[in-house]
């Protein structure tokens, strides 16, 4: 059997990581290329060959593609703060639009088999509910824009050149190294920082907007496992859990696992939908049920992890690009730069 | 009356100059902002400011919208080759989609009143007929999915920030100041290219798609005037000609004008939609109806200034990411550089 090579995009990162775990158990052969801009390099699984570069640097792309000739792509890098997104349209579109784009030109150059693209349900917008894959995507920040650019580019890329495709659009991921140090988004992770700090936990509204929270091996088994199904091929999975939970019922689990009973401040709404949960049929029926980990469960198994790796300080994202109605919380004095200790 | 001082990007281009055109008679000062990689500076209208530059130079754009305090953005740069947008992704969505949201972003932060966007039917894709406002884009090239991106991303910082938008998808527009030159599109500045210099038409596929083809004037007046519509803001129109005719029919139009019996070549069919028309009846609500001018007397208009301007030799795009499946014609020999003196 020819030997298999995979690119993983932001294979440091979380998703990212677990992906190349799979597909290192598959008897690919892989190689990462991650800008560590929010992975770590210690997660990237033992056997993986690690590029440290970004997937918008071109002339980086370019020579990755003539040096290995990848069998699969498995495109996980981007900088996927939805709601900070509006207030970072350039550096939005240039790393998760143009950074997409030099891999597709590339895949197509190089006659890659399969380019495995993560999206994301912010592609819905405020839609009906369930989402379904065939409702017609109409994202509402400039993160759901570019990664339905991305979709759209890539059955257009189909269509010209044959470059086969699968799309995921995973929702609401958490579990084993993702990056808790990170405050603008993944709300499970900002919660277990807050608690490990003694930081009352910080909610935008009301708290009663739900989510269904998606533990991690629902989302990266399916897919690094895609490229061997046939059906996947040249269609759209939602993916992850199917139960939705408040983000009030959310902030009561984790602080159950740590043992505490958590402080909670609420902060101005800011602009996010109320409510969302995917149907996943498409996908059950494809790559057959999930793992069946429950929420209580898979907080458990990412806890364990956290509290072995502590507590880490939010960086800063330091080119935000408009000010003006940025979240509470989000803010950053233009004219006072973040201290080094800052926290 | 305050001043009101609008930009118009590609106004050395062919709609743009046009828009520049009736914006001085509306009496606003007008600044022209154009890289004249498709545009002339000769076209651009006495009285207008000119600065030459790419709404892709961040740096450019945000001192421009320092320096001056624009009431209006009329958004009109853009490379528009479709067909080739398969070939030049990355310079596709770089031009047309980045350099949007530079403007997107300064139009925020110096809370410009109205952000006109020249969209395009390219946004439709090969839908139902006629195209109407209220279908949902399914764009097929990269063209039509960044211009559908920047529509979105408008919606968005409409919701946002309260930036007010207008956004027109204009259809196959001809006229006086097209760039004739161009090889990769506006079949008719190509016909008629053609003809001047004795050469065959050249057709791709039968010549039996078909063509809504819309004199300037129906198109630029509306936009210009656009601002000074309330019930356009916020809203998307379809704009141009009703009637659509095939490109066969077309051919003998313009070689009437020019009083000849064309010859023509049929290149390969390429990849293209085969018949596109659009519903224009929210736009007479809003705007009123049009000029009136039909397609013979457009042409012979258009026919009138072409033959003062006379023949000029094709421009390569210099850029091609990707060979593969590249049109017939629309090849060079990658190791073989453009002679200076091609034609």
């Amino acid at each position: 059997m020819a030997k298999i090579v995979s690119l993983v995009t932001g294979g440091a990162g979380f998703i990212g990581s677990h992906v190349v775990k799979h597909c290192l158990a598959l008897g690919h052969e892989v190689v990462v290329l991650d800008d560590l801009s929010g992975g770590f390099e210690d997660h990237i699984p033992a056997g993986a060959i690690f590029v440290q570069g970004s997937v918008s640097d071109e002339v980086m792309v370019t020579s990755l593609f003539e040096q290995y000739k990848f069998t699969y792509v498995y495109h996980l890098a981007a900088y996927a703060a939805e709601g900070l997104s509006h207030f970072i349209r350039r550096f939005n579109y240039n790393n998760n639009l143009i950074g997409s784009i030099n891999l597709i030109n590339e895949s197509v150059k190089h006659k890659v088999k399969c380019f495995v693209f993560t999206s994301s349900i912010a592609v819905y917008g405020a839609g009906q509910l369930p989402m379904r894959e065939e409702m017609t995507p109409m994202p509402e920040d400039p993160y759901g824009v570019s990664k339905y650019a991305v979709e759209l580019d890539l059955k257009a890329a189909h269509e010209m050149f044959g470059l086969d495709y699968i799309v995921f659009r995973p929702h609401n991921v958490y579990g084993e190294n993702q990056n808790i140090g990170d405050k603008y988004r993944n709300v499970i992770g900002i919660f277990m920082n807050q608690i490990m700090q003694g930081l009352p936990l910080t909610i935008f509204g009301d708290g009663e907007q739900t989510r269904a929270f998606s533990y991690i091996d629902d989302v990266a088994i399916p897919i690094a496992h895609s490229v061997n199904t046939p059906a996947a091929y040249n269609e759209v999975f939602n993916i992850g859990a199917d139960k939705p939970y408040t983000v009030n019922e959310l902030a009561k689990v984790v602080g159950g696992v740590f043992g505490v009973t958590p402080d909670i401040k609420y902060l101005a709404a800011r602009n996010e939908v109320m409510h969302a949960y995917s149907d996943h049929s498409k996908a059950h029926r494809v790559f057959g049920e999930g793992t069946g980990i429950s929420l209580q469960e898979g907080i458990e198994r990412m806890g364990e992890w956290a509290k072995v790796v502590g507590a880490r300080k939010s960086k800063e994202f330091g080119e935000i690009e408009i000010y003006e109605k940025l979240p509470q919380g989000w803010e950053r004095k233009i004219d006072q730069p973040v201290p080094a200790t800052a926290g």
